[in-house]
């Protein structure tokens, strides 16, 4: 008889990776450099330096290394909250009366709520091992502020967290967790950066965006003595972080005798998804398997399906550093009525290399699809997922149907990467029905591409 | 060299419990029986038949019985969200500098937050397999209607909860997350019925108690065709269900090779409390070891510490059997200031004879200390406790702090059962220095025992 798999399976502190794995390292296409705006040319350490700590830098252009040390300390910490389960989803399987298998990886069981700890506490670590005694960050949704406050609450660094204005005020209890940990949270754009001033003095009203926090964060590290930025995805060094995901979700798949045939994360910045599909792609870059990568976006901000891929900056200020990457534009601004997250204008550049060069699939959902699929989901799962992690939670649910369609007994994984405690607003407005779709037209589009950077020789 | 013990050590499937630990088999003492008020004789089963499912008053009333079988179909479910952890305290315990060794057992990893789930999923499984198609139930802070709700969406039966009026209108997202699994909630007192009606006629701004709120929905159930009635603490069939707590801490720290020295458990009705300490109790009770148990409660809810050993009603209204337990009396109402949770007038009638008998030590906590407590760990330990499960937390460090002055290595273990991410109004509070203690005073205490019931020949 065949062993049964069990619901929840967890690695041994034994069996945890001791190592993080850099994607990039087995890429014959390396993804294109970041460009330093000032002079137009690949960006160096040196740039990069007083921004990020020392460390994070060496990670950011690392396109070689294969495998780097999870330190001594962070491996501690993480034990704190991981190994995190890997879930067979029977309930959700027999309600979909289908014969795939699926799989999630669920980063939800700390208290930050989502896989964003993972790289918290290593970009904490690093800057405490450098005598950095303040980061600056922003947040959107709230979950990378809370898990970055978290971090350095641990090792006794201030935090100052711009918080997207929209969100602050419609997530107070956001604000209080970070809070509990001992953060300064300022609703963005605020006075307190030259970028936040000039922002309200065009726009007393905005709602601001992530793309704002991001020049107030970094304006205000680069301008505070002993100060660092800390930044919760899009950067090679997050996605690096990040393999954490994958490398378990694998290790617990060897041992449970299982290889995924499809591997669908939700994408934003590209934290979680890269993360996730690290040591699987891997295996694609080698021959050595072949899974299907989907990587599932909002309709309202459909940053691989509908952007360009081109170089472009990661904040509105037009302070970072250029990277080439699938964007929809510094200024655009997902609908106020989207309450799915995965709102950032871009996408991280190694994963844009790989939907570019057809290694990785994309499709973009509606979020009252979303929404649907993750209340279905909670009901049968008992987990309430964030919206982020429920758009991975509908291409789930797509392909197990398809497999019911064909009789396939196909193993899906996916990565439930966070709980939704903090958006039942959100889920609210699905319950009543007042939840919209707003997809941008093509003419909303062109008008961010329209701005798009040029830059002499490249683009 | 020693080896080192996990940070979170999970049971596998094979090792969970198959079987919950009916306390009072083991007490040669039992507790005293359950008290008709019509009758004023012990109630029977038929007396209770109208108001739980039939296999449940079964269990309500059996003191012999020392094994129950967990039910194929709730092992199954217990699956989707069990083992909890058993984490050792690493963090806390070099933060406290002491060599106690410090064990929780957390059960706030599903998405009702807490250890309710473990009997609302027995409840509804044997209102489910009775053919009830609607159960009626209340909740104060939220957790228990949000675990009902959790397990009456998976077994499709309606539900109709209510709530504590001041806890609506203070936590509206746990209303949202309740709908989220297809509960109506209803605030108490309401019109819906007809002690409902009477209490705010009294009284129509009343902010509701929960043993209003337990009066309506007996009420409700035993108005409504084809319904029963839940109840998720204070009952004995409560304890044991929730003796899975104290089973798997049992065997992971049998496993470890550990025994706790001390047991500690927050208190309001006890079904944490009871479950946890239930298979260490026994060993007491047999014989085979004497840990100390102690239970904490808010110094604003003193049941155990200031209340009486009576026979009284778990409600406001009168409708439910009196049970000889601790009580402040059921017109007993904490104070509007108090956000601590554990808020029940009474006090399971197992625990009440133990504690009555000397096997359990008993202290109550000022709320400001609680949070205090509550958030040093949090910063230490990556989990925003629950303010109830922050009792135990408070207690867990007073005994560690104790074991640094005396130089004993003693082994505590407590119950963490539940997250606080319903709480952040409160913990603002505490942050912000707002939150105020206010204890009862024995004028206010003796306002409660005047009105306790007379029972000829018994009180």
């Amino acid at each position: 008889m065949e062993k049964k798999v069990p619901y929840r399976f967890y690695l041994t502190e034994d069996q945890m990776p001791t190592q993080w794995y850099n994607l990039r390292a087995d890429m014959k296409e390396k993804p294109e450099p970041l460009i330093n705006p000032a002079t137009m040319k690949p960006v160096t350490a040196d740039d990069l330096t007083p921004i990020f700590c020392d460390e994070l830098v060496k990670q950011e252009l690392d396109n070689d290394t294969r495998y780097f040390d999870i330190p001594e300390e962070v491996l501690e910490y993480y034990k704190v909250f991981r190994p995190s389960p890997l879930i067979r989803a029977y309930n959700l399987e027999k309600a979909l009366d289908t014969p795939a298998k699926i799989y999630f990886k669920f980063e939800g069981n700390n208290t930050s709520g989502s896989h964003k700890l993972n790289s918290a506490i290593a970009q904490a670590y690093y800057a405490k091992e450098q005598g950095i005694s303040h980061l600056t960050t922003e947040t959107g949704a709230g979950q990378w502020g809370t898990a970055l406050s978290e971090a350095c609450a641990y090792y006794d660094i201030d935090l100052t967290v711009y918080m997207v204005k929209s969100s602050y005020e419609q997530k107070p209890f956001r604000k209080s967790i970070m809070n509990v940990f001992k953060a300064n949270v300022i609703p963005s754009p605020s006075n307190t950066t030259e970028v936040g001033r000039m922002i309200l003095e065009r726009d007393p009203n905005t709602s601001g965006s992530l793309g704002c926090a991001i020049s107030e964060a970094v304006e205000k590290a680069v301008n505070t003595p002993n100060s660092r930025y800390s930044l919760g995805s899009a950067l090679n060094q997050v996605l690096l972080h990040q393999s954490i995901i994958g490398l378990e979700s694998k290790k617990a798949m060897e041992l449970l005798d299982e290889y995924p045939d499809i591997i669908i994360g939700c994408a934003g910045g590209g934290s979680n998804l890269g993360g996730l599909i690290a040591p699987f792609m891997q295996d694609k870059l080698l021959g050595k398997a072949n899974p299907r990568v989907i990587a599932v976006e909002p309709a309202s901000c459909p940053t691989l399906t509908r952007g360009k891929y081109a170089y472009d900056y990661c904040d509105t200020g037009k302070v970072t550093p250029l990277a080439k990457m699938y964007t929809l534009g510094g200024d655009f601004i997902p609908s106020a009525d989207h309450s799915g997250g995965l709102r950032f204008h871009g996408m991280n550049s190694i994963l844009s290399k790989l939907y570019h060069d057809g290694l990785m699939e994309a499709i973009a959902v509606k979020q009252t699809e979303v929404f649907e699929a993750a209340t279905y989901f909670a009901r049968l799962e008992s987990i309430l997922p964030a919206p982020e992690s429920s758009h991975a939670i509908y291409a789930a649910i797509e392909e197990a149907k398809k497999c019911k369609e064909t009789g396939e007994a196909k193993t899906i994984l996916f990565g439930l990467t966070g709980t939704g405690y903090f958006d039942l607003k959100a889920y609210e407005s699905f319950l009543d029905q007042t939840m919209v779709d707003n997809i941008p037209t093509d003419e909303e589009l062109k008008c961010g591409f329209d701005h798009l950077p040029k830059i002499p020789g490249i683009q």
